[in-house]
């Protein structure tokens, strides 16, 4: 195992940790919270490993960036990395996000179920048509954009939905920058060029079809 | 390298690699693409696994399963391992692809950019609201659920794409299995319970915000 017990509670040390080893982290939470579900109470880095299909040293050497979590004999407590995976993530509490943009995919998020059971919670939401500004959606009232500083300010949001046309995406990306948002997740297919100190993320959904596209044809072979 | 040559073009030779391998060829899909478009026509599995937060011998153990496309002292040729990597994963055609309910989240679907791009193209909309069928969305008219049958068989559908109330996802899957659909890309928080023929892929946007709570919360420890 990777000897980084000393970086253990130390969030400044992360700095050197690549991308993909925190999105990895994230795939490590859902099957540990699965494991539960299924009444597990520990799991070796092997089998961790083996259901996501990484090596157990894989497995060993990403947790490593973070801690010592595995006991000898045992692996890894679930309950107990979950936990550990949720302080690094900073899923430990619960976040406010705002949505911005409330045409069809903006209404589809504010109706999406799954930010919720992972502590994400969309508290405002803003538009720039005067037809949906007011409206309420999912119990949300729809506000114009102008009023996002204010809002920001006064519910601690740092995090922000980007559900604009890609015509309007880096405008009111810098918009939300500007007002003091820290990371935003980008659902129009354009890349974001935003300042270093804000974090961006941009959603693929083609990356899912992928995966299905290879089931197809693997299982139209087998025949 | 692995020696795993012998695998090259056998896709039943497939079987028994891990779905987290395949979830990675996209990505490093996505990467070779951005390098092409960067201008690099090379790349080491060293660089292409330091990008993605990769071990090289991860990379190289992933590709491995499929084959050797790598050339000693050259690395990858980008152009190649992406001609290689989209027959692997079957996007080297264009897919038809059902829509199944358009809803808000079905309407932001039909107008997402990202599908297309990568070889998937919607090509019938499916809905069982009197009020959507036979509107236009997105220069596609909605057809009522119950064609879907004849439709899968006109257009050669393999694939469709699950957009329905979470209460009735399991339901309308059923039906598409029925039909003769092959892979299920689902957007509701539901898992579907389908025979082992098909293959579901679920959509978890809550990863992403996981990356972005992480980033800020790295920052804000920074300071």
């Amino acid at each position: 195992m990777a000897s980084s017990n000393e970086n253990a509670g130390n969030q400044s040390e992360y700095e050197g940790v690549p991308a993909a080893v925190i999105s990895r982290l994230s795939l490590y939470l859902r099957e540990l919270q699965h494991l539960i579900l299924e009444g597990k109470e520990t799991v070796s880095s092997k089998k961790l490993g083996r259901i996501l299909g990484f090596s157990d040293a894989q497995v060993r050497k990403d947790l490593g960036y973070f801690g010592q979590f595995g006991y000898r004999g045992i692996g890894y407590r679930c309950q107990e990395l979950i936990k550990e995976i949720k302080r690094i993530l900073g899923t430990d509490r619960e976040w406010p996000v705002a949505l911005v943009g409330c045409g069809n995919m903006g209404q589809a998020l504010l109706g999406y179920g799954g930010f919720d059971q992972q502590g994400f919670r969309i508290v405002a939401a803003f538009d720039i048509s005067d037809e949906k500004v007011g409206t309420e959606i999912h119990d949300l009232k729809v506000r114009p954009l102008d009023e996002i500083g204010d809002v920001v300010k006064e519910l601690g949001i740092q995090l922000a939905i980007l559900a604009v046309p890609a015509t309007s995406a880096q405008e009111v990306a810098e918009q939300l920058v500007e007002v003091g948002v820290k990371g935003i997740l980008n659902f129009a297919p354009v890349s974001l060029s935003l300042k270093k100190s804000v974090s961006n993320v941009g959603v693929d959904l083609a990356i899912e079809l992928e995966q299905l596209s290879f089931n197809v044809v693997k299982i139209e072979k087998k025949k």
